[in-house]
């Protein structure tokens, strides 16, 4: 079969990982990524020796680029001519207007958390509603902390039942090496409900969720508490089994030293990770607890790379690679390097 | 009557924060403060021209004390012998040592958070057991974020009943001014329960609580949300009623600016109090919310003067100056300048 | 003789300082400040008592005010019509536009720092120029840090003269309870020269001056490290003591705990200044030492209140209520409690 | 020739990098590394497949160590019975008892910052003092801060001749992922001179060096601010280009985002480099500039790595693998992939 060509516009956080990803994939191939001037990523995927080809998304911009040392392998347009679908991770906004070219061309498009979700016909995440982005044109995916949160949910839901879900989220308020945004001192705390948990129902209809968000001083994974009502009783062995045979979530031990948002970015690092980064959740295996009939558990989302699996879901689901979600995001797993690490 | 006169032994956050509390109260006399090595603290005191004496808890200190041009009043055995009654605010372990010293002079004293609860014969919250204190030797306070936390589900407790809490503790790590202790970078998780739930069912054994908790990296409040069950119904109106009647919590709006620890902090400072201290919680209007039948909120709780109006309701009660726990009460927030200020 | 009648317009950081500092002045009257919607700083005024009047800049705003409890005695207008010289701390740019309306009712104005240098007549330090000031009808003040590296460079310079400073600014990113701004785990450089040496050389035009400002996440004081190259030579005992004659200036030991921004915030409050404010910057003593001929000292900026003391010096200047530079800082500097403090 | 057989004791932040880069040398051989607990290090090098192989030191942890997933290859004997050199990476202090198992051994050894100097035969950096580290049993490298300052000093030493350096070190705290040490909104100030200069001077002792500390509450690099008086005149366009093509020191520009020690460490992950490390101190092209005859700029020194060169080099001097400075250094630069980036 041949392989589905994919081009990804925006190279900022989440863009550069994307190319990674979908660069990992067997049976996709990279066409190249679009950016417009010479960004810190842009350089070094040049002092690198350009693995992949970067487009220019401002025909006037190509010089700048060049002068930076960064080589253009050509304009937007040329890139869109080659590719069968598109990954959107401009900045929020702008893949609304993108859309119309992608209109245009005929081309599938898929947009990131940041756009608004009527931008697409689905709103998707790969192991929660896979078979609804299955041959749409336009899928947007979940941000990074509802990506997180909904696969925990939707694990816990598939074997028990979920009926509610409370959640507090603690979440890191710049990326690392982000000198544009940072709180000093400070833990900002927004109206209920935070959009994540309306995310959450909209995705999980059946679900009903809410819950507090709380900005705070770091700049590695949002911390997410959850207290969810099941629907079925199931004991702890059982949650950190089903967790545990999650090839997304990793369940980890405190007392292992794996205990904060940090941790798990060092872990990675140290693991070689591209980027040092991490797919994966983690669970913290001693937050699994009990309040009356409610489940308690604590996760860390790595906010830079969190997103890629979905995304790369949402490729298998809108070109019908995979009509089936078991099947789609094993495959998904695969390339990823990503498998059930539990007992 | 004759006032009831304090020593308060340990001048560091807690011991100058005790005695400035000490110092508003009509019936009570401060004999003064006990310290060992020149502190900043001790310097300050000396600037500001020594509103109140100090006493040396080691003799040989008291030269280096002197030389640092602070004046010495006597020794440690001075002060016990002119006081009633002593609010330990050492570091925690010394508190137990100190006990034998009181024992002996048949003093009764009271103890900080940071002490075991066996140092005591009542583990005392002023307004949740505050009969439990009355007329007993050694009381033991609850430490800054339980003794928020009890206020709050105390204030909800008597007027729908409290089946359960679940709780995630979003805790500052460090004073201002602390350079000890930090985190940079860094939200860190501890194993589920937190001794501030243990400690609630411990005040309040009638209430089921249990909870997370994640260190992060500022100086000021923790903020606690609150996953509260209760007995009866009662609407957000009702909630944000009961809760502003409360004199030792401000219900305050995040729209208004109130959006944060750092806020708070910031607000004490422009209000004039001593040090900038602020002795309510504060609770998020709009975080009050429903999930199903439980009830969501979310408080900041100043830890440097949190515990300021209960260890000052503790003197009331081992002292049996008042018997009936809202006399008590309302006279330390009086003297305090505490008052409701909700609708 | 009269006193000077003052109006603060603007009541952020800098103007309620500027206002409690007037307040404090025996020769000048508050008349009242001016600001335009309900901040925490006007709720903490009204919750006060509104020990002065607040006017309202934007007529429509004024039932907003007052639904948020704070009492309106006027328009900006009702004000101006009261004061001899206005002190404006408005957001930077806005200074501008308000100079004309100063103009037209020829009013005196005295600026922050955050306006260019043309806005004003001088650019005024009290110390360093200022019977530059005198008589003048526009003066504009240096901002925090360089406020507070022109009183220790004007007091070495007055003493053996300065031929050159080059200095490192550490500066901090945010004020404390400031949710707008802010770096998380970032040390972020800026092009040397720094804006601070270039207006040290405006107001000192016989020094060389240049440096760089290096931005960290901390909201107390800046610190800068000095190198300076004097045209007399001189002990460190000397230099110990010609920062310890000035009143402005508090001479500290890293060995006392007097070791970071941070100490000196925290001392701030425990010696009860209103908000827990420090007028002094703070030389470290450890911090001086000598590379060569060149001196070498690092002091502290308390950013949020440095200024106050050669604002009000600048209504002493424009006003003519002194003509002496000596004459003029002592009244300012006894009003606030300033004074020599060293040996 | 056969390749020089190393070991590293110590699995932590240094040995990690040490082990690292080691494993790059074309002509060594990593035998293996040491350490005694199941430490996040070890989890994930057992993660990785066991890249290479891990000794215990502590012969009752070999079942703690298996049990935790990772296999153990054997017991510190063990490996010192297959080394040529030890790269002594253990906590500060344990070095100096390791010295006489090595001595014991017959086996040469390098220490690394922490350690005392007088545990070595020298104190080594490998551009500035490479000769005097050929043939020694012991040698102990610069700490990270002295190793990138030493680089820079000493390029701009064989250029023209320094007589003198003023150092402002502005100096993260901890490292990512470190949660035993911090600083929360505190800017430290440490007593001058720091014991970089005093290392400055051991290893150039024909160079005057001060300067302070602070510490800022940051994990990724350091940046000092230097002012250097040199014996000759230079222009900036030279300066630039004698960093330029030192292979250890990148030349960068604020204005292209290379503008924090957070956009260097982002710029290594984006890279791909193992860990996201950067080897290279960064030189800020816009911090170049005089004061008087004074050459001002600032580096950032990247502490996680940057002594790994170094280190290398130490074991191409101790080994007399290579006996010229010039010939050692850039084999250790081939095989690391350092080279000369300037113009």
């Amino acid at each position: 079969m041949a392989k589905v060509k994919v081009g990804v516009m925006g190279y900022g956080v989440i863009g550069q990982r994307l190319a990674d990803g979908v660069a990992c994939q067997g049976d996709m191939e990279l066409i190249g990524v679009v950016d417009v001037a010479p960004t810190l990523a842009l350089r070094a995927l040049a002092e690198k020796g350009m693995p992949f080809k970067l487009f220019c998304a401002v025909p006037d911009n190509i010089c700048k680029l060049e002068d930076a040392g960064i080589p253009v392998a050509g304009t937007v347009d040329d890139l869109l001519g080659q590719v069968n679908v598109v990954l959107d991770a401009t900045s929020a906004g702008i893949g609304r207007k993108n859309k119309e070219i992608y209109k245009e061309r005929g081309l599938k498009a898929i947009f990131q958390g940041g756009e608004k979700n009527d931008i697409a016909d689905t709103f998707f995440h790969g192991y929660a509603n896979y078979e609804k982005g299955v041959g749409k044109d336009y899928l947007k995916l979940t941000s990074c902390n509802t990506t997180g949160l909904i696969r925990a949910v939707d694990c816990l839901d598939r074997a028990v039942g979920v009926e509610r879900v409370a959640i507090t989220i603690i979440r890191r308020c710049a990326d690392p090496g982000d000198t544009q945004r940072g709180l000093v001192d400070v833990a900002l705390v927004e109206p209920v409900p935070n959009h994540q948990a309306v995310d959450l129902m909209t995705i999980m209809p059946h679900i009903d969720a809410t819950g507090v968000l709380v900005h705070v001083p770091t700049t590695h994974g949002h911390i997410i508490s959850v207290v969810a009502t099941p629907k079925k009783s199931i004991s702890k062995e059982e949650i950190l089994h089903i967790f545990g045979q999650h090839p997304r979530i990793r369940v980890v031990k405190i007392k292992d030293g794996f205990d904060s948002n940090a941790a798990m970015f060092r872990y990675a690092r140290d693991l070689g990770n591209p980027r040092g980064d991490m797919y994966e959740i983690a669970l913290f295996e001693e937050t699994v607890a009990f309040s009356g009939d409610n489940i308690l558990f604590s996760i860390n989302i790595p906010q830079e790379a969190v997103v890629i699996p979905e995304s790369v879901d949402a490729i298998r689901a809108c070109m019908e690679m995979q009509t089936a979600r078991e099947e789609a995001v094993s495959l998904t797993n695969k390339y990823l390097g990503l498998k059930a690490r539990g007992n």
